[in-house]
């Protein structure tokens, strides 16, 4: 009954909390978006692996949906005071995160690696995968020139028109060990409700992934993270419109075409479910606003009975 | 009136101090050991520099001599949960110096740089250089074996028996940018009230420096860290004793022969004048315990007056 879910980071970890509501936690399996992690101050930051695993880990800011609850910032005001740029919010406790990553990278390991064993520290009894070991870095083409992908959201805040969406890297790298087997030996593969360009769409543009979606016996289940014409949260949007997606569920079947089996819709979409069906996926309506974790359970509930696994 | 100090770290940090109580800081010139630079999670730490620099500023914790006022330890307890040593303690407004550093000279800026960038963001007026831009790592035998430097001071507690101190790399190291040049055109130099051996030997290991001290016109004044038989703090006794020195204010002349001019020594070691004299050293007589700031200044005024600058 092994599930794996493609993860960006706060919408999708609050799904995949919902889901280890239901299952084991040693039966789900996360491949995690690392096309947004970016290099601070020479130490590098996995922001969506970090979420999926503070989520889990039951220690995130639940407020923010990033970083460790409870809190400080002192490093980061010091490293301001020593001039450095700190558009970049990390506090104190997250930061260790960042250096002992950066250190076992440095000494060798891979990301899959390190992410395994701050998994393991943590007490998150989930596996959790980057989606690759090798580098790859979501760009944003605004009108004025190319942003990193932190620079564009958390710097500039994304407020600048996008003009494309590039993922640097990704035609060159491979899926980390484990991450085509994972999708071919699951009993269910879930999308969650992440952005579909700039979460998930590092994901697929690795070689080989795509092609383990498309050939995986297991039925596959997106959760829509958009809701009428405007996403739950964030830019994606903006992004999808980048990518000439209609910002609607019906641009996120479009956007997974070539392997969705069903799409969970929220319930004031359910209108659009005859028309998804033309398209060759089957909707499923559910609520998919996760407002408490009744919410996020309900919704993880649903979309594991999609997938014929509840 | 450029006076040159070598210093350690916390006792001579407080010396220091006292000398800008009397000069103006642009007019003082630290040459710090660099000699216990050690690496915890891939960061570089200068823990003398900092500690220099910290007290300096104005912001070093009084009571423990090293590492910040009000500081908190949260990614300290952090990068332990992820399973890391966390012997040596570093505290979050701390890290920041360390990662910065680290960031700088990964990217190719020298230790020189980075430490007069940090110095300089702090606000120190005073110019600070490491002794060498090139490794030198203090070693410690035990009757087990080799210690880094604060593997036996921080991590043992300088519990072990010593047999012998080396200053790996300081061979073919060279001085600083500036030091060489810095002891030459001083008006005087003064030796910190520091171990000999782990802070000002690891100095004085360096091809070139005792070449500037023994050829400078200026007068070099030591102040000796012993009182009677037993130092001020720290295990500088053991250390003397593995080098071969007596623990005392002798055996402080005897380290520093071919270049010390004048001593300033503790009023309880008055009695040890002549003979002082009798080996070529001046001694000067001072009360050398720095309990309060009052102490610091009148310490560095005694000292200014013994070098003939005050």
């Amino acid at each position: 009954m092994k599930v794996v879910a493609l993860a960006g980071g706060t919408g999708a970890a609050r799904f995949l909390r919902g889901l280890v509501a239901h299952l084991p936690p040693a039966q789900l399996t996360v491949i995690g978006n690392t096309g947004d992690d970016a290099e601070f101050w020479g130490l590098h930051v996995s922001p969506d692996l970090d979420t999926v695993c503070y989520t889990l880990a039951g220690i995130i800011e639940e407020r923010r949906g990033w970083g460790l609850r409870d809190e400080t910032f002192h490093a980061l005001e010091q490293i301001g005071r020593l001039g450095e740029p700190t558009w970049f919010s990390l506090g104190d406790r997250d930061l260790a995160t960042h250096v002992v990553r950066t250190e076992l990278l440095r000494a060798g390991a891979t990301l899959t690696e390190v992410t395994a064993t701050i998994v393991r520290a943590l007490g998150v009894g989930s596996r959790l995968y980057p989606m690759s070991d090798d580098r790859v870095r979501t760009r944003v083409r605004t009108p004025d020139g190319w942003l990193g992908f932190q620079e564009f959201f958390a710097r500039e805040k994304a407020q600048p028109a996008v003009v494309e969406v590039a993922y640097e890297g990704a035609g060159r790298a491979r899926p980390a060990p484990g991450v085509a087997e994972a999708i071919d030996g699951a009993a269910a593969v879930v999308v969650c409700c992440s952005n579909p360009v700039t979460s998930i769409g590092p994901i697929l543009a690795i070689p080989g992934i795509v092609e383990a979606l498309v050939s995986t016996a297991a039925p596959v289940v997106a959760v829509s993270p958009i809701i009428g014409g405007a996403p739950v949260s964030g830019p994606a949007g903006k992004l999808m419109t980048a990518r000439g997606l209609p910002v609607s569920a019906l641009g996120i079947a479009e956007g997974y075409a070539p392997w969705l089996d069903v799409l969970v819709i929220d319930t004031r979409d359910a209108t659009l479910a005859p028309e998804l069906a033309r398209r060759g996926v089957r909707a499923v309506v559910a609520e998919t606003l996760m407002t408490d974790a009744a919410a996020e359970a309900s919704l993880a509930r649903a979309v594991l009975a999609a997938a014929g696994v509840a």
